[in-house]
């Protein structure tokens, strides 16, 4: 197929788009893209989300049930686990995670294996995405290559290549996958007319940039930006309350500045699925070409700092009530790495309840979006039920997370001693005898 | 006079208001309380902007001529020299500056100052305010024990203090001193009533906080956030040029993004009263409980490296033409540390020119709003007027600051080469042969 017949296929409506990963990206794409009349084909190693979804079963939170069953039921969206199905899409969008291992490298292998399945399985002429955060130069250097020595296929002949950063930001209630505008960078102009004809019939603005790399490096940045802000702000709070000085007032206060300025709030830490890991792919291709990147450094080590500097503020509040760490029952409320949701990978939460259980304090934690979690080391924790009694019985309950669920008041009046990393007591300035404010 | 017969005196417009300091806070201040008909004296130690404000003389950009010629002919603003006269205002306003020394220490030398003419002249019940940006605790810790101990007079009783920072952003056309949101931070109850009745007044919105430090926190906060963002685009530009990622393709696109992404852009460094200066305040109160500022401090070391960073640009730039920086021609365009103002005061630009002239080029500027300037070692540069002559001459024409006035078409056809520190030159992508982009 020529780029033309594909761009044909596509302005017809005709053409199958496979989308390789259906997790918190890649579903949320795939029903874009099948509400709209395209057959989408899900490619998909988990055995149990490849049957939710040929079930009409939706397991993401920013999709909507009856429209993914919808699709469905229309034959428009299917999932399967066999890569050789890749050979019946026109198109193939790579949405897989890229985490980072131990030592901050970042992980390539789901990018690779993928692309090995494509490279294995695709026909000639299809177009191909890569939406997972990444360092610059990876459409370039790691999928074109993988993808040509698979397949025998030429890039820009065979088939063309195109990076487009997801901007998915989980619970955001104003901004979806649909509506969120789409940067899209294709290598060489045939690529970019096929990706602006296609993503064009999903999303409602697109925003087409010269190459991949810039696109990768987009995607870095805005990440980059929030990680030192976060990190900027957790070490100001730090000092902030070091001068007897409510943070959360400067803020807000700050904010009624009318340009120039954009508030960040402290916390335990940074988590979710990006702040804490794209900057260090940048990271990662840097020290490659011999370059320090200080401020990504800076906002790193204040970030790793950060839940002992926590687990600290909560044995300094203890200490002020006479108690130490060792044998005090501490009630985290919250380990959603965000407000109103319930994802918990990489939440600073479980590192402070890690490092306050390593310093013998009895750690449990509740939170209504998830019954169960695993650390970083695979210990399982499990969430309590939160009752007055556990509230009363607890040395110290710590907002973790800021759900608005939480009836604040209540479990401030029953509970012993407070340590509030989230804002959430309003009545309390900076400290009282009770309640502790990051 | 007690705080009640204080706050009537306002609220009739029969106070009288001192503004010590008449430079680009003081001034635009003055003239927005007298043009609401209140009596104002400006207290300032230049006997040139004495002179000038007493003959209506406008001398700063953002203060509109007829508006102040008309506030001096009604009488309702004009100046001294004469510090007793501080005897006869019932409200004072610093808005002196507060520069660092060479080694980054805060001289409170004109804050200090300020407060001991205030104190030896005072009247009994008078409201004083400070404007000057500086570290948290200055004014419970510096102005309120000097005035106290000059005057003899207790803060609460015989006095009340108050600390609301300028947000005076040179050349915004925007927003300006009345239209933009004011914090004020009074010490106790009736120090913020007598603040809110009296600002309240010549600006159109307040925001109140609870103490001085808040209000002092507030605006480093401001500034803190713009120095660190600007060094990491900075940083990630320098980056970028090395990998072929135009990174002001990269911001435009992250700016696509609706939620989340403030837009900072790079440049020859850091300029201007406010950003180099106001987190450094910060870092000084910070070292002396033992607290170090990671961020500040790295943003810190990029801002002081980018001026030789800029001077390798140019000089790689000579050298791929076969050029040595040692006696070429360069005419930087711009000495301004932002667009369109008239203002060098710690401008990047002539860092960039020093480090070249050390170098042995042939340095010259041209800058339409500034003829002449003194560097920080009181070296005085001489602006050239510019012709197709001097440019075609040059062994390099720098773009240093984004003068809207520029023609840059012309400048770059007869340019024989142009090192483009702002994007001016918008038809390159990222540097052909003649422009070479930061």
């Amino acid at each position: 197929m020529s780029s033309k017949e594909l761009l044909s296929k596509i302005e017809k409506n005709e053409e199958t788009v496979g989308v390789i990963g259906l997790g918190y990206v890649g579903l949320p794409l795939a029903v874009s893209f099948a509400k709209k009349g395209i057959k989408v084909l899900g490619i998909e190693k988990s055995e149990k989300k490849v049957l939710e979804v040929n079930a009409g079963q939706n397991y993401i939170q920013d999709v909507e049930d009856a429209v993914l069953k919808a699709c469905v039921q229309e034959g428009k969206l299917s999932a399967t686990g066999d890569a050789s199905r890749i050979g019946e899409c026109d198109v193939l969008i790579i949405c897989v995670p890229t985490p980072l291992d131990h030592f901050k490298k970042p992980d390539m292998s789901f990018i690779e294996s993928a692309c090995v399945d494509i490279g294995r399985n695709m026909k000639r002429g299809v177009f191909i995405s890569l939406e997972s955060t990444t360092y610059p130069t990876t459409t370039e250097d790691v999928v074109k290559p993988i993808v040509e020595r698979e397949s025998g296929f030429k890039e820009g002949e065979d088939f063309w290549l195109c990076f487009s950063p997801e901007r998915v930001d989980p619970g955001n209630k104003d901004y979806k996958t649909e509506n969120t505008p789409k940067v899209v960078g294709g290598l060489g102009e045939e690529a970019q007319k096929i990706a602006v004809a296609l993503y064009g019939k999903a999303i409602q603005k697109l925003y087409p940039v010269s190459s991949p790399r810039v696109a990768e490096m987009v995607k870095i940045l805005e990440n980059t930006y929030r990680l030192v802000n976060i990190s900027l702000i957790n070490e100001l709070a730090l000092l902030a309350g070091k001068m007897d000085i409510n943070i959360w007032e400067v803020i807000d206060a700050a904010k009624s500045k009318p340009y120039g300025f954009q508030a960040f709030y402290p916390g335990p830490g940074i988590g979710g699925h990006c702040i804490p890991l794209d900057p260090f792919y940048l990271e990662y291709v840097a020290k490659g070409i011999n370059f320090d990147l200080t401020m990504i450094d800076a906002a790193g080590r204040i970030n790793n700092l950060q839940p002992y500097r926590i687990m600290n503020k909560i044995s300094y509040a203890l200490n002020r009530q006479g108690k130490p760490m060792n044998g005090s029952t501490i009630l985290f409320l919250g380990v959603a790495y965000k407000a109103d949701i319930d994802d918990a990978r990489e939440s600073p939460a479980l590192l402070v309840m890690e490092e306050c259980a390593k310093k013998r304090a009895n750690v449990l934690y509740y939170d209504p979006y998830i019954p169960e979690v695993i650390d970083e080391h695979g210990k399982k924790w499990t969430g309590v039920v939160l009752t007055d009694e556990l509230i009363e019985n607890a040395n110290c309950v710590v907002f973790t997370t800021a759900h608005s669920c939480f009836d604040v008041e209540h479990i401030v009046e029953k509970a012993k001693l407070v340590v509030d990393l989230k804002n959430m007591v309003k009545s309390v300035n900076i400290e009282d005898e009770k309640v502790f404010k990051l």
